[in-house]
């Protein structure tokens, strides 16, 4: 639209920081006139009369019919999960990544979450599938999934992130150009429902002297890990459902665990025994690749909360911004300490910075949505966003991040994202 | 269980109303000794040592590959939506029903959102889809997907109800034996993503003397309804996104209207026109379908809120209760209103009611799940589930329903659902 002067700025509308960043304020409200710099996204309908004057075909007959199961468009075919490298995937580590970056509001539809599978999908038949509870118990019991289904319920909108999530930033010297799927796409955010773990373990009778419990999945090879009888007392579930309908395969169908706030590989899925014991067992998954070194040599162990971390998800690595003109800059930000409590944005590499929108419900441990327009000028920009918790806990620079740990460590990497928009539009993953 | 002893009533809990409805506090803290009772959910080890010794099948191989675009597991094939009688899928009126009675949380994934269609589902090409908003404007425009896509978004979980959802209950003159999908199947509650249509109508600048817009879809046969412009500006949206993915085709891919609390018909599906007028234009779907005869031959027409209603989805129609013992009835309330304030169940016909917990957050034009925990003897119960929303609404019995319409009237049915148990645990559709 450039040359229609469509595109000119405003004058009127505010700025809240350097960079083009604007108040969303006149955004919302009537009578603005902030047309001319919104009215790049569309053009008055005298130009675009050639097109509404022909009825598409679509428009001129009958449509298809629907499905017992509805799927996508075969348009938004591009809209998928990938795995991040080109591992097996059903021996040793595979990690599907959700397309963050076309994704909007805070809920990941089901066959878009994110997954990682250290032993493949196990098909298990639900009929012969069991849940142990044995160890430091007064009464050891085995519940079949009927008899689940038939206690008390509750549900609760979580996200879950996978302890090496963005590990290319965390790794990689120079900023790797890949997309925000590639980078951070092994956080999703589901409705879960399921059975509070206290209920099953009252039940089960707890004996002095319990301290952990260790939950071990179904799956070939028997993922495992130590969990404090604390927390699993605290906020976990035994969840059987996600957004509405029973566990995908993908997320542990009949039943995975669900530890709110902590690290993907400790939801453990497929579940079927949790031993109640008196220390943690040292499993091969938590001595090994979920333990994180330190700086100094030191190991940092049963560390599982996953920190405060934000994304700019639109607009992100490999886009294309088309034109100069208005754009809304939106981004997901989330703490497994609890709530988000303020998102900050910066068009100007961390000059300034601006609070952005929360979209409501805020809610704990589960992503939260921010959002705040920005006008483009065509100029070069470092987009950026920090977020801080209800903890008061706030996202490192990486530098500051990298300082804590030993070279190779990648887990729990949370820096700030920094995208870099060249003058030609396009965005590129950058170390701010 | 039944000879176990498992199943005996712990006389320490307590009953919240007749009919065996449970205090549900007493099956969230520890140590209640309520083993005996939620103790139907499982068996002592020692029984299930058979089972447990030998590792199924698929703990001892790897698993299988993960999918791109994730799918339900095989064994959950029956969850699915079903056409409610044999009308072509493609011509006239199409009704999917939602499998509420599978489903748990208020969110309805994506595949199994009920769909009405009036005339199938156009296959649009996005690229060749337009927006278009004229008649009493200072400024005709139209807009092409790539350029809304840019605009401010704003996402709410919201339900939506087709105005004849319950119709059978409306209808018949004895209680129809249905389940839950079919009575009452047609209303489901997402996520929503869009633009608030109070942003696009101010940047076309609005004209005085404009009240009504009407809103046309781009299905071949034109669905069209006029809507109060007041509406549209206060909380309307231009969907283009649904439980974070963008809409299924089903769904009015690649946008629909989405007006929170009103009659599925009037949230227009792949819409492509908004004409604003002075004057609604009594389109064919509006002067037929959706008007409602009143008792005295009068008509309600342009009266589109859903109003208050509520459904014990667990245990409802055709389901088997398996024996004796504890069991959670769950279920769901909605108002076009705004939020639930209250929901009251009844484990004996409704001589007494107990209040149900509410599951958080309670959000405004959205699904509320409620819950109550219930021992059941083996007798024959009604439950029934009443709810009121923020503005004091209730639901009416369903002999006050029919006392205000004509006979064969059966839009906007909100009547009390009234689930008889059979002494064989058989549960079936009752006029209460």
């Amino acid at each position: 639209m450039a040359g229609t002067g469509w595109t000119t700025v405003n004058t009127r509308l505010r700025q809240v920081a350097g960079g083009g960043l604007l108040d969303r304020r006149d955004f919302l409200r009537l009578g603005a006139g902030f047309a001319t710099i919104a009215a790049a996204g569309q053009m008055p309908i005298a130009q675009a009369q050639g097109a509404a004057s022909a009825r598409p075909a679509w428009q001129r007959m009958l449509g298809q019919a629907d499905l017992p199961y509805g799927q996508p468009s075969g348009h938004e075919a591009h809209v998928q999960r990938h795995l991040w490298d080109t591992t097996p995937e059903t021996a040793g580590f595979a990690g599907w990544h959700s397309p963050i970056q076309h994704l909007r509001g805070i809920i990941t539809p089901n066959g878009l979450h994110f997954a990682v599978h250290h032993n493949g999908i196990p098909d298990i038949d639900p009929e012969g599938h069991r849940l142990i509870i044995h160890g430091l118990v007064e009464r050891p019991l085995s519940f079949d999934l009927a008899r689940l289904l038939r206690y008390p319920l509750v549900s609760a909108i979580r996200f879950i992130e996978c302890a090496g999530n963005t590990a290319a930033n965390a790794l990689s010297p120079t900023a790797m150009d890949a997309d925000a799927q590639s980078l951070s796409g092994q956080v999703s955010c589901a409705e879960w429902t399921g059975i509070p773990l206290r209920v099953l373990l009252a039940e089960a009778g707890v004996k002095p002297g319990a301290r952990w419990v260790v939950a071990e999945g179904a799956d070939g090879g028997s993922h495992a890990r130590s969990l404090p009888l604390q927390k699993l007392m605290d906020d976990a579930v035994l969840a059987l459902y996600q957004n509405g309908e029973r566990l995908r395969p993908s997320q542990g169908y009949p039943m995975r665990l669900l530890v709110p706030g902590w690290e993907g590989n400790v939801n453990v899925k497929w579940l079927h025994r949790l031993e109640v014991t008196d220390q943690p067992a040292h499993t091969k998954d938590e001595s090994g690749l979920y333990t994180r070194v330190l700086e100094d040599g030191g190991l940092l162990q049963f560390a599982p909360t996953m920190e405060v971390k934000s994304i700019i998800t639109q607009p992100s690595g490999q886009q294309l911004l088309p034109e100069p003109g208005f754009y809304e800059i939106s981004g997901l930000a989330w703490s497994g300490r609890g709530g988000i409590r303020r998102v900050e944005v910066s068009g100007d590499g961390g000059r300034s910075w601006a609070a952005a929108q929360l979209q409501s419900p805020v809610l704990d441990k589960a992503f939260t949505r921010f959002s705040i327009p920005w006008h483009w000028t065509g100029g070069r920009h470092l987009l950026m966003s920090r977020a801080e918790d209800c903890q008061g806990q706030r996202q490192p620079d990486r530098k500051a991040w990298k300082a804590q740990y030993a070279r190779h460590s990648f887990n729990h990497y949370n820096a700030i994202q920094a995208w870099r928009v060249n003058r030609d539009g396009r965005v590129e993953n950058h170390y701010g």
